[in-house]
């Protein structure tokens, strides 16, 4: 384990902070973590806000103080300063098409899930998005995030039918964006992967037996 | 201007295309220009799936026939292979940082533009998400949408109170995104900027004269 004196404010419950833990522990790098209780709104209290004013974990905190907010500037501050191991990608090319493949993950995957359990949790009434403002539920989401984990789930079928990870042949944050957005849905949404997509199957067995996933 | 054999895939009507248009003035850097009419639908093509899967613009085509889709790859390639005038930041920290307030404009400001346009606009019934697959527009989305960017203008003033661009002291992507997304609030959802935000319309005058953002 490298050593550092990097600190990361973080929740168990929170599957953005996950991203970061796994990243965090596939390349070896030790971080002091330092846990927000989400479950009674800590995040919103003012000590967190002065450090993250929109509300939300993970943060980041380098050694002089500043706070890195938001997974890929989090991902992207270690990959440079850590670079061995890397997973944003090994050449200018590479780094492209993993920024590529794990937006499309992010996007058609994670924020599908975040959408249908937001519009749905009880416990999120007048949080239907993560951030300092209020806003209400909108009901028509759940099924719309729903239909969207669908199609994530069969396009992402379709993609590991010709590569063996998401942005190619090698491990990278896209398969860590899928991969912790796939356990929330099964999760909090109970979708569990249909049984008819073999190729994804086969990658999500694959990738949830590294020892990461348990960070 | 550095003469390329880059190609993008693009748009004029299309805030993405902009975003890299922008960027690719501020650097000049020259590449060729492929028009996909939109208006046409011309994105949902065969011959343009085969290029961007997901069916949206810009995408980029590098010599060797790889295509990039996603303005933050296209960026991040660019930055990398012409690093001259950087826009992604200067070091490690910095980079972070750019990445964070990007990505901040991008889901407060961009996203709630495009989420109030889309559920809105007669012309995208059935299409009320980007990409390949069909949804209907909810209408308490084009409330909610507007009612962010009402947030959006606020944060962002209260900002640019205690910096002069977007991520810090210098001009980056970050100030691209936030000012696309807020000329396509203002021509689509006739959301001007409140009088009431000095700051916001300091920088929005000074960022808007750049010759870049005719490109």
């Amino acid at each position: 384990m490298l050593q550092t004196a990097l600190k990361l404010y973080e929740s168990q419950g929170s599957p953005n902070s996950r991203r970061v833990r796994i990243f965090l522990a596939e390349k070896g790098i030790n971080v002091e973590l330092i846990p927000v209780d989400i479950a009674t709104k800590a995040q919103f209290s003012a000590e967190y806000a002065a450090i993250n004013p929109r509300n939300v974990v993970p943060t980041l905190i380098l050694e002089d103080g500043t706070a890195i907010g938001e997974v890929p500037a989090i991902w992207r501050y270690l990959e440079e300063m850590y670079p061995e191991k890397p997973l944003l990608g090994t050449d200018a090319k590479h780094r492209a098409m993993v920024t590529m493949w794990e937006r499309w993950a992010e996007q058609e995957g994670f924020a599908a899930a975040m959408e249908a359990a937001r519009n749905w949790a009880p416990g999120l009434a007048g949080r239907a998005l993560p951030g300092p403002h209020a806003y209400e539920q909108i009901p028509a989401l759940v099924g719309r995030g729903e239909a969207r984990l669908g199609h994530f789930y069969t396009d992402l079928n379709s993609r590991l039918e010709t590569v063996a990870f998401v942005a190619g042949d090698r491990f990278s944050v896209a398969d860590i964006t899928a991969v912790v957005a796939i356990d929330f849905a099964v999760a909090a949404l109970e979708l569990d992967l249909p049984e008819d997509l073999p190729a994804l199957r086969t990658w999500y067995a694959t990738v949830s037996v590294r020892r990461s996933l348990s960070a």
